[in-house]
């Protein structure tokens, strides 16, 4: 997607001497548009961890580049499996919901099994980083080109009026390594002409809605309205929201799907007032070993301090300020899970399922027949 | 209610040569306790709608102080009632969802009719504002006697062990005279021994739960933690939650009420997950003119700079951080309609009722009976 005019992945390497990768460094935004250079292993897990990038896709490759810089750092090592492991476990226990990072280090470590050349190692590490990175790239520009449709038809069903999505948190190209998940729908109906207006959600606590999926919608130019997390119910009661479009951290294989914490009100808010909700996820989203996801994702609890203290621009630069009695403790669950029940579809880069075990079964045959 | 041990009322008159009105400063809180003193009518408008105060009973109390205020500038003009009836207005405008501003005002108005020595206006509108305030806490106070035995039955359901009650916004006594709805029955359970946690919804976007329902909590030392708006569901799946209490600002004839935007997905998730919703209000709540809650309470709209920006405090005073582009727009609908049909009661100052027709009919028979 394109930043002022110029084309950015939100991840990529720097080609020089020693390994490089850059981000943009999603703390600073929407108010400042930063480059982080990071050029070792210790420096991606912080990256990870203190959310200076953050998205079911992005964080996986972004684990996926770790890998990379840890081999580049350990190829020599005769135990070289055995570190490769520990610091696939470090990266996996920085965001334990989102099962993207867990696939891709996973993908990483089965890549180096066997591999004794200590530049062959570093290479084989890059290729698969750089793999990941297309792969997740390509499978979010297939899900926008098998989603475009839902919004089609609303289009038509409105006689070309303008089409009212609400989403929550960032699923934009910002949260994978282009094009999003949720809003690559979004942005396909916006090329194809479609009128659109989105209502976005501003996400507490981290906001992640009101400084970066509005951000991403600005650049693109796409209408759109920042709301409190609390609004989305009286839209819906009122005829103001035509679909609802989230993206989704890992999905059960009985179809429950585990988002931004919220998510899960926006969905009860959206059955109860007719209004389909849609997630939208490459299949690596999936965790086939799960078959009940809301008794069995597990949920990321985060610092209090995220609740306690609101972080946005002011005197130029990015300052926090405290929204409840100092002495007042927070709790910070960082995801909820939405029951496949109340999900009218889910949206991958193989086409549209129905969240029920038959939809899924069609869509992914092969997981299911062993 | 105790502020540091002492004694306070929301809003109080100053005895002296000319009308003072105290107020405490809730924009100062919870980080300042700061006493405001107004002495016009137009300082009291200013209050009301720039929220130095803010709640379902206090703004009506205040409107009536603000009624006593017009009353002494104005006592001595030939159409003394006509130009009542204007501050009565502009009062109204200031906050157009809540009933109870409309109900206080209209109280003072009646009072003052056919009354036409100076000096007697001025006493009757003091009388009567005084009247309103002590009326108001009297109805709080008994909200908790009446209400008390919710939380008392849902812990000897549970043996003994801690009520958890999730609460959105801020219906403590800081929302009226004193004692609150909401929270009125939480503190008599409390006096009485019963083990509680409370879940405070922070509430954007003014964040009054985060800022003074943690603020009156601790005050009185009952345990509580802050959450995001986003987070109730996710508690709720987890059968975290024991009880929802939330305040109410209009509620229909059937039983439809209005309160901070936000709490309808509260509902919906309480009813999702066979969790008790129940909605405080003092009867001056009901408008008894309206019959579809949903369709006919006007919703507030506020200022978009509320959602853009969020205030806390920072360097020793209160200041503001942008969390969105600058060039995004924003919305900010102030309240939301729960339907009857998610309510499990209304407590009142009369009793518990169910939101159905019959129950509130048993419960207000005057009201139907004409």
């Amino acid at each position: 997607m394109k930043v002022n005019g110029v084309s950015y992945r939100t991840i990529w390497l720097e080609e020089g001497n020693r390994p490089c990768v850059k981000i943009i460094d999603q703390r600073q935004l929407p108010h400042r548009f930063e480059v982080e250079a990071i050029e070792d292993f210790e420096g991606l897990l912080t990256a990870i961890a203190d959310m200076h990038l953050r998205g079911a896709g992005l964080i996986g490759v972004a684990a996926a580049f770790g890998i990379y810089l840890a081999a580049y750092e350990l190829s020599h090592l005769a135990n070289f499996q055995e570190a490769m492991e520990g610091c696939a476990l470090k990266l996996i226990n920085t965001r334990p919901t989102a099962v993207n990072l867990k696939w891709a280090v996973e993908r990483q470590l089965s890549s180096l099994v066997g591999i004794h050349d200590p530049d062959e190692r570093v290479s084989v590490a890059r290729q698969t980083a750089m793999s990941i990175a297309d792969d997740d790239a390509g499978c979010c520009r297939q899900i926008g080109l098998e989603g475009v449709g839902i919004i089609e038809d609303i289009a038509r069903s409105k006689s070309g009026g303008v089409v009212n999505i609400l989403t929550h948190c960032n699923a934009g190209w910002l949260a994978f390594t282009d094009y999003g998940s949720a809003l690559a729908p979004v942005y396909q109906a916006w090329q194809r002409g479609v009128k659109l207006h989105v209502w976005v959600d501003e996400t507490r606590p981290r906001n992640q809605g009101a400084s970066l999926t509005a951000w991403e919608l600005l650049n693109e130019g796409i209408p759109h309205t920042v709301i409190a997390d609390n609004t989305g119910g009286h839209l819906m009661q009122h005829g103001m929201v035509d679909l609802v479009l989230t993206g989704a951290d890992r999905i059960s294989s009985n179809g429950d799907a585990a988002n931004k914490i919220g998510t899960y009100l926006k969905a009860l808010a959206a059955r109860d007032n007719g209004v389909p909700f849609y997630a939208a996820a490459p299949s690596s989203t999936f965790d086939w070993t799960l078959t009940n996801g809301l008794s069995q994702i597990p949920i990321e609890q985060r610092h209090p301090d995220e609740v306690r203290y609101v972080s946005g621009w002011l005197d130029g630069k990015i300052q926090s300020v405290l929204v409840c009695p100092d002495q007042s403790p927070a709790a910070n669950y960082a995801f909820d899970v939405t029951p496949a029940r109340l999900i009218s579809g889910i949206i991958t880069e193989r086409g549209i399922c129905s969240p029920l075990p038959e939809g899924i079964r069609r869509l992914f045959p092969e997981k299911f027949d062993q």
